[in-house]
């Protein structure tokens, strides 16, 4: 018996949440709702594993819509939301209204913002938890990155703790290929009901993707063998 | 006044044996002397800082000869060591012939027999460092190899302390690239010099090799910074 690739991505999302201990009972996951396919999938996943029984936790989702870009969640999107049993938060930011004169609008930016306002959303809430839809060749792309860039070894982490309140970060679509969401979006017949940012600042990051491309040759077992790396750390065999 | 490669290499050759503690006053130092470039430049830069006063150290050469290669370290080299004023010691090893029946050589078998015997030879001798010829794309060769079929963080140390025994691995050349390398080899005439070994195994090596190229874009910056983060593991923004 094959398994479809619902199949694959609800297994390895299991996974992550059972390696990184990432769910608690009764948590309240507030979903990080782009508008984008990644967070779709995600949202879909968490849905369908509480439905089951499988997920002892409250779902809510929240779209941040900012100020200069005209894509925003479409009602498409919004009807599966609602299908799939998430009550849906629009909250409105003055993403670019915010930025201080003379700085220009970049997806850093833009990204510092919105995670800020989940994160004070959230606590304002009493959410215990804000799920982020990275996937893995987002954690890739970020490590190299950071290491290429910034000359450090680090990367998204699958589970981010605040010490100060009892609130966690966690990225449940952490051992998910894109190539796997893509294909779970499309046979789901998210694609169209999603959309990407439609500012132009990804030169960067698209450019490191596509070296860690021609790094892996493209292959799961070479991306998945990097992640695994980085939990197999050998000191001693580093350069001190 | 613009650098000349010379002072390139032996610049970093400097950061290298200050950064990792490699030479210790009085050294006996025995090289690697395998008959390529890179230990070539290696030996004349060691015996350069020598006779300049910069290394309080004796150097002495060990070539191993194998048995199934015809490459072997030439006159020309041999005289090089001569005007370097590092003695030359040539060793047979039965590499081939030590196989266990029905095993194939192989590239790993190699070098792991050459390195028994360098450690073998300067034990009974009374050499208190070996010093190896690999350098920077070596080092991040070997980390790729390692992260992406090993699923382990490592690679080549510049310095290894054996725990039994009065003895250190020390890798001068951790810090220079090989372009650099081929660069002086070329300027100092010793590339007709030099051989490499005629064994063809070298297909994971150098595919690995390509990709590193294709991840960096062959920028020698973002190769240093990827080195300089493995000097800077954040273990909190890893997955554990």
């Amino acid at each position: 018996m094959t398994r479809t690739i619902g199949q694959a991505v609800d297994g390895l999302v299991v996974k992550a949440l059972k390696t990184w201990d990432m769910v608690r009972p009764r948590d309240r996951i507030l979903i990080g709702a782009s508008g984008g396919k990644d967070s779709a999938v995600m949202a879909r996943d968490l849905a369908l594993k509480k439905r089951q029984g499988r997920l002892d936790a409250e779902l809510v989702g929240l779209h941040i819509r900012n100020d200069f870009s005209p894509h925003e969640l479409s009602e498409r999107l919004a009807a599966e939301y609602e299908a799939w049993g998430i009550p849906l938060v629009v909250k409105d930011v003055a993403v670019e209204g915010r930025l201080k004169p003379g700085r220009r609008m970049n997806c850093y930016w833009c990204s510092t913002q919105r995670r800020t306002e989940m994160i004070r959303y959230a606590m304002a809430e009493g959410f215990t938890a804000v799920a982020l839809g990275h996937h893995l060749d987002d954690v890739l792309e970020t490590l190299f990155m950071n290491m290429m860039r910034k000359g450090e070894l680090s990367t998204m982490p699958p589970v981010v703790c605040y010490r100060k309140y009892p609130l966690r970060i966690i990225r449940p679509m952490y051992l998910v290929e894109e190539k796997q969401v893509i294909e779970l979006a499309t046979e789901l017949g998210l694609v169209s009901a999603t959309c990407t940012c439609g500012y132009n600042d990804r030169s960067e990051r698209d450019s490191t993707r596509e070296r860690v491309e021609a790094l892996t040759g493209g292959s799961s077992d070479a991306k998945r063998a990097i992640l695994e790396s980085l939990r197999h750390v050998n000191a001693e065999y580093l350069p001190s």
